[in-house]
């Protein structure tokens, strides 16, 4: 995720790091290119238009923005649903241990070790969970975070699952469903605590479903063809009327279809490495950092932004 | 559902497989057709338009543009809760199966057998709820599936029911009951997992209500025909100011306005066998799988896309 | 509901039986004629037209087009939403019978026949809700359908209550309180069962408010005032440039907007007797069904569409 | 709230009672006049206009237009989400009577009156609560109301606080815990009907919400501002082109745009008196009705509509 | 936030104070002059325009419209569900603060003082909180008030603490524990008070959501950067069709976009300090005066807009 302070009104023209240009920027050159050229040959009088008005294009220009802008809205819905499930997350993480210390654990001295090391022991599996999540959803490997919060038989269990996140929930609610047998939990702060791990795996399921559930291919295809044509025929229609404005507004108009085109297409799958994917790394930091404290155990650092980008 | 890796730039513009274009070929190639046949008599002098401008035609297009991207909204948020319904079945079933084999079967040697298999017995009805489901959706007959996963003489009462997937819930529902009557369930146990058997039932519901309940009929007919009737008016709107791009211009049009149509028709119903619909198979699959890995039992392989279509 | 399968891409053109069109017909009509009438005049030149340009029409039609979108969309949320309120109708009387049956009456032999008979009672009082609740939003009677369902003396005090809908909620409730009282439900069980009843409320209000709460009537009246003089300007506007083409194109944009307007007025009351309104007998009839099997006991013919109207 | 049956095709267009029209027609007016001089000044000679197309303001128009339509949307919103809490508020009210009376009164002869009692006095709180809360949203004094209700010396306690509708649910609460502290309710239903109450509350304060936060006050004046420039600039504009169809097409337009400008300033604030604003007494009413015959209790009659107006 | 009755009708379009007119009036006077520089040389032939159509333009600003307001309603979103959340924080805090009281002290003379006092600890944690959160919120310091209502030592803790909300509620959780572990509540009415403190915990994350995620930052810019270029090429679009009508239209669509892109980045951050931003120390202090109240002890006076700005 990006993370700049915003700059002013006259910068905001010439920013280019963070923004969609570079990567649009070839495309908006090509359509640039064949204005000219078309403007060239026409006043040179090599090229005679059939065209004698814009206003059929504009016709295509404007349903093609309105369907455009419907992709980028269900892209959009989906970036800012995926952000809403990481804030839950979050919720249910601090939830969770809140609760969980609080019952088994009231931090005076005369209570027994035995349920602040518990307490600690189901804390210390979310965190392994946050990083497990934001590990599977990126397609990296958590091994090294998984281990250093859940010790070994579990551990190994969990890493041999081909589904680390939900064999982490699979464990955790057998200790849950542990400490109830054992009296330690009555049937009431169980259920609340495995009401906690049930948000956890809605959670899960939801990232789960945006990540392998791209919008319908033939959207995608649709309308990146449509606007790719469309720019292709700007010139042809614009040429007879503009001159040389035409190279000027047709790659305006390119650069704004094509940004929006490619904008969507990043936040389409906003757990990836883009620019403007979210950042589940720092997310699942400032978790471990969150329930270490309530823990009372020394904190890593937030991660900060390089170069703008929040990972 | 298409399941591909998102082609570069240019290949976007070329790909066939998986986009609508082979459905509304035939369309787009009639309205090009026509206004070839309509250019060619107007410079021959064989007709006369009395059309000396395409604004009017503007109009009725972007207006069309607009309700057509009402239905292509209302088409794609039935498509889109369909799948967030499917969501809701895998965290439901998964809840269900880690409170219940906690609850009944902590795993370890010295508890009795029968928790064990209770357990097990739970968790298989509910993988042959999910086959039904996908069964019932699609209009197939789930009966190797089911049979699989419950035992005679419960099985012949599911098959002989009219609704299968409820008679699944309603033997769920009984033995829950039937476990807290002979106490192997507490009232609150008993009440966390008859909570997720209603949310199975509210999965259920939902998707009923979307596989039975269109979009308006009037909605369909009334966009569609003037969609038609405007595609086959344009080359008469545009062939005076437009000559020989009348027909890429025409085609554009109709490509752009037949392929929202058609992609509508498909996400509307989202549990049909159309390559943009549901994968409830790989769905089902994939509940199944994480049931069996919970129970710790062998699982069989996710389904994979054929030709990039996943069912 | 208009439930047909859906006619070819050619057929559709041509369909008559449940679309808006014999509705519209005659205010499109009108509009044709006067395009006529005003072309003949002033191709006569007994009419002298001020107008040069339909742009400015334009203008007005796509604001036009914008709002009656906004309508259009108010309207079919409304009916939308009341769907998804039998949706949820059909997931509580479900659930609700699944679960009272399982705890009161287990289906065995040894069980003493009072459970039996208590959960048919309250069942029965279920069904008897569902065709109210139809019966009270289509302002029919549905006094046959009651006193099916309810015996005496309770059926009644429900006859003549003012709400007969809530009157069997309230008696609902009441056994429920008297069979916790009774020690036959625990608070739990009956915390769920109260609960689903809580849910019918919920329904029950829902599609009250829908009933009673139009979208405000200032909007019916600007936006259907501002089409009709719109279309009635339209061939003022349009002769001009466009000669004998006028008619055509004015019915096509009086077709498109007055089916607009008229769609979204039957999608505005969903609960009524017109083609596209909601099922309401069919559901009210597929949940006594549902029920009915449930209980084991023989089952009526779901209602069929007739004429492609299933009511 | 405007009830009234639909009027005809034809009668609507002449409607005026209830619409919005007495409300706009001045400046309707103004604009027409304002048409009316530019295009006799002009067809006099007396001004030259430098305008030779009306396509510059249809873009300020189109724009105008869709936001516009977006500050429209956001008012509906409110005004919608108003209904529904005045709707989930019904719901409440009436779960809670059910159950209160089903749990503390199950009006058979052999109870103690006390049960009875006690759950009548809870149902009238909530009737006071009902109107306190309409009256609280309407700046109208609801002491008269309130004190039908509720005896001293709660009633006084109620009235003199600054906010009388929260006074009231935390006298609720307070009984509602005395009650279990001695015993009449169990820990299960006390929770039932605090939850209950806790309803209520989100009620109360969603209402608040909506009529202290108006949408922000700069889209008002940046909206209404434009649009009356732009309606200041019509005449000139289209006058050129247009000649007398000028005042007809410019008082259309003015007549949508300030139309819906002042149709979303009332649905902005719903509790207010405008003749589109919620039927609040009439809701209140419609809960006193019937809460009171769950009572057994003599019911006043429903809220009419006067000139089509239900308060 | 902007508190002011709503001018009249014509007092509306002169309103300087509250609107986005004084941020944007440099911007819109630097199009209006140069529209006026453009027309000048155009007039004296001092520069050739290629332009021969605004059409265009038309379909750039009309594109643009459409991507504008797709910006403008995910921020108005953000403001809104901001704002929901500070209701529901109120929601949740009265609903805490009548059920603690309730529970813990009836305010009758003969229960111990043991429970008031408890009782008045737990809600004046909660008041902390709200002053915390805004705190938190708008990057303040609350020091002053969290002392005012925490005593030590848990205070320090508090303060200390990089996450001031969190420790309150953990604080909050920890208490609540331990009125469980000392009989005082049971497991019941410990859940119901620790579903507020979730309650709190989700709103505090949704909060935090909002302020730490922008909209993605390339919107913003290919935003901006659109709507500048086209306002600068307006004028030469423009020039040779409306004379000097230009500097009118050009400042009027500037005064319109940039107003618009203006007010959505002020939304987009709805905790901030701008005047549309939210009166999140009003609505502190509307908590802390509820939660006195209930308390039964002095309240401070609500906070009053100051130039009609609540803080």
């Amino acid at each position: 995720m990006i993370v700049r302070p915003r700059p002013g009104f006259l910068r905001l023209l010439f920013v280019v790091r963070g923004t969609i240009l570079p990567r649009v920027l070839p495309h908006v050159l090509v359509i640039a290119g064949l204005s000219c050229l078309v403007v060239w040959t026409l006043q040179r009088g090599l090229l005679r238009l059939p065209v004698t008005s814009p206003a059929p294009l504009s016709l295509l220009g404007i349903a093609l923005s309105i369907f455009l802008g419907f992709r980028n809205n269900a892209c959009y819905d989906r970036w800012w649903e995926a952000r809403k499930q990481w804030g839950a997350l979050l919720i249910e993480l601090r939830a969770f241990t809140h609760t969980a210390i609080a019952l088994l654990d009231d931090g005076r001295a005369e209570l027994p070790v035995v349920g602040r090391e518990t307490a600690r022991r189901l804390v210390y599996r979310n965190i392994a969970f946050a990083h497990a999540l934001a590990a599977h959803l990126r397609g990296h490997d958590a091994r090294a975070d998984i281990s250093r919060f859940v010790s070994e038989p579990e551990c190994s269990r969990v890493l041999t699952s081909g589904n680390r996140p939900n064999a982490l929930l699979r464990e955790q609610e057998r200790e849950l469903a542990t400490l109830r047998r054992e009296g330690r939990l009555s049937d009431i702060t169980w259920g609340a605590l495995s009401g906690r791990v049930h948000g956890l795996m809605s959670v899960f399921a939801a990232c789960e479903r945006i990540r392998t559930t791209p919008v319908p291919f033939a959207y995608t295809v649709l309308l990146h063809r449509t606007a790719y044509i469309f720019c292709l025929l700007l010139p042809f229609g614009l040429a007879e009327a503009l001159g040389w404005f035409t190279p000027v507004l047709a790659a305006m108009i390119a650069y704004t279809f094509f940004g929006l085109d490619r904008l969507s297409d990043e936040l389409e799958e906003p757990f990836g490495d883009a620019p403007n994917d979210l950042p589940l790394l720092a997310l699942a930091r400032t978790g471990e950092i969150n329930l270490l404290e309530a823990l009372g155990e020394p904190q890593p650092e937030p991660l900060r932004p390089r170069d703008f980008i929040l990972e």
